[in-house]
């Protein structure tokens, strides 16, 4: 076993991180910002400005809605967007998948402050259906669907599953909503552009601090009345900051930096899926990725995993899993691919993971 | 009257500014945060982490509180401060000044979100009083006041008005949260430390772009439970953010930067009150200001007062008033002191303002 201290070092000594993109600091973070603005660039103010409104045209674009508006986070978006589809149906219900954000990650707002009562659909470990629309027994005034569901390591439904979600809630005058934290990331397995994909959605929420790798932000996109319901809603919210220049600009240079990197992101997760499945007590969920993500589970004790994880760190200076959780009888951990996995060869990984499984 | 090209050129080519502090672009302010950061600075993540955990201690110091949270804006800490108070007493009342950033501001936020009712202290055009709590008809779980009152320029109740205010609600079972959005302009007025003004409050809400100039960034503090109970608050607001750095390092060095001059800024907000109300048409309100900042009410035409503004531009390459609005039958603007004031001599401004009111 590693002592704490031994831990640091050997984390610290590494050249080699399998998931996410290269750590920046602080520091580096604001080098990189004040290199990547214009001269003459100016701040937002309150939601206004060019700086602000140009990204948000750019987005809404994009995505192939009328217009948008970036939010300090998805948290406050996507309540709001709840918000203002239970008020137009004057009906305070909503569905979602039992392991959506606004269900386990907020403290449920989305009841306390908006008095929203949540429908869960289907069933926790696998995306939902229209079957499963079709057996709710409460008349909702919107659907939200996370595109990939990220707590089931980034399932997507089928093109053609979600095209007929998107029918069903259309012709039962249910407004469908799209928490596209990782939509960027989704595209490659659609092999759609993003307006198609989004046409399918009375809105979308997207995040830039994902895939994308930005410090912070996200934009909310709809059609002009529904953005325009969503201003007031964001000033009570206490998102209408002063000014948000620091995560327009590095969600700006950061988007253009990666959006064209979200295939070689996906590849690289589906070749490293297959080779972390290759051992005995390994398997990926799902086994062959949909996005840049995968969860891992380890028929394994956790004090193993993490003396292997530590061992092997130390030997050959690479970073496998962010983290280690129980779950059930296994060891679990969540895998994001970007900038650093394309940089280690499928080789280099195929030793290291098979290094790692024999300590197992 | 000037064209609008001709007013945008002749800003353009002003070379002081009465009010507020130097204005700096995205790019000057990346590079000032660069040049000011540590190299080994981590970043937060999440509300954790020793950049943003012991700049809430420092200002929970100064503050004279137990715990500090850092937030993106005081609308959530304020609304949450209000909430935590409500939901203790079991009591959906508060009590504030008419104009409080809560009743004007925020789009009925406290209300809507937290189902809160407000009651309305005294009379618009002054601070309330001791009395005007005890003629409230209504039991209050928490009354806020707003140190100093923004939208009557600045004006401060004295400090035994102050101390009658906070005895009255301890003896009477009230919460009494302080809106420091200035506080940090209120110290010379008081000629108190910061720790002793708060002492009268249970808790208070700094910010950290008004007078200390940073990008945007709030601060709550209370005691230990206090705080702890606004934690899941502001997850539900969607305010804790993924990372805040970029506030938390900007707070940080401007706070550093400028809290020490408070009291020139006050300084010179007298000088420049006494001059313009020097001249017959032009008044202040206060008469003499209590922080650094307070309105000023023209007796004149907005046709007129916008061209005297642009043609003492143009002529003395000065900006003096930021925007212009009719009150009643006035014209009115708002002035806030900072570094730029400080640059110009007291017989300059007389200059400006004597020519100035020659056009009005």
């Amino acid at each position: 076993m590693f002592t704490s201290d031994e831990k640091k070092r050997i984390l610290n000594e590494c050249t080699l991180q399998l998931f996410g993109h290269k750590h920046l600091s602080p520091k580096q973070i604001f080098k990189d910002l004040y290199e990547n603005t214009i001269e003459n660039e100016k701040s937002d103010f309150y939601g206004s400005g060019d700086l602000i409104n140009n990204f948000e045209k750019e987005i809404a674009s994009i995505l192939g809605k009328e217009e948008s508006i970036f939010m300090p986070s998805g948290t406050m978006a996507q309540q709001i967007a709840m918000r203002i589809y239970c008020d137009e149906k004057n009906n305070q219900n909503i569905a979602q998948h039992p392991l959506a954000h606004l269900e386990i990650h907020e403290e449920d707002g989305i009841k306390i402050l908006h008095n929203i009562k949540t429908h869960l659909l289907g069933h926790k470990d696998r995306v939902f259906t229209t079957k499963d629309l079709q057996n709710l027994d409460h008349k909702v005034a919107a659907v939200l669907i996370e595109l990939p569901q990220r707590e089931i390591g980034g399932q997507l439904p089928t093109w053609e599953e979600l095209k007929e979600i998107s029918e069903y809630c259309r012709s039962n005058d249910i407004f469908l909503h799209l928490d596209g934290a990782r939509l960027w990331e989704c595209a490659p397995f659609y092999k759609k552009k993003y307006d198609e994909i989004c046409s399918l959605f009375d809105s979308v929420y997207v995040s830039f601090y994902k895939g994308i790798g930005a410090i912070s932000g996200a934009i909310l996109a709809g059609n002009k009345e529904f953005i325009s319901k969503s201003r007031p809603w964001l000033r009570r919210h206490g998102g209408n900051l002063f000014k948000l220049f620091p995560y327009i600009i590095s969600s700006k240079i950061n988007f253009e930096k990666r959006i064209s990197k979200m295939e070689l992101y996906h590849n690289k997760a589906i070749e490293i899926a297959k080779i972390f499945n290759s051992f005995e007590k390994i398997s990926t969920i799902p086994s062959s990725p949909c996005t840049n993500m995968f969860h891992i589970y380890i028929n394994s004790e956790l004090d193993t995993v993490e003396n292997a994880l530590y061992t092997i760190a130390k030997k050959h200076k690479i970073e496998l899993l962010p983290y280690l959780e129980k779950s059930n009888n296994q060891i679990k951990s969540e895998l994001s691919f970007g900038d650093l996995a394309l940089e280690i060869k499928k080789e280099e990984i195929e030793l290291f993971i098979s290094d790692f499984s024999k300590l197992l």
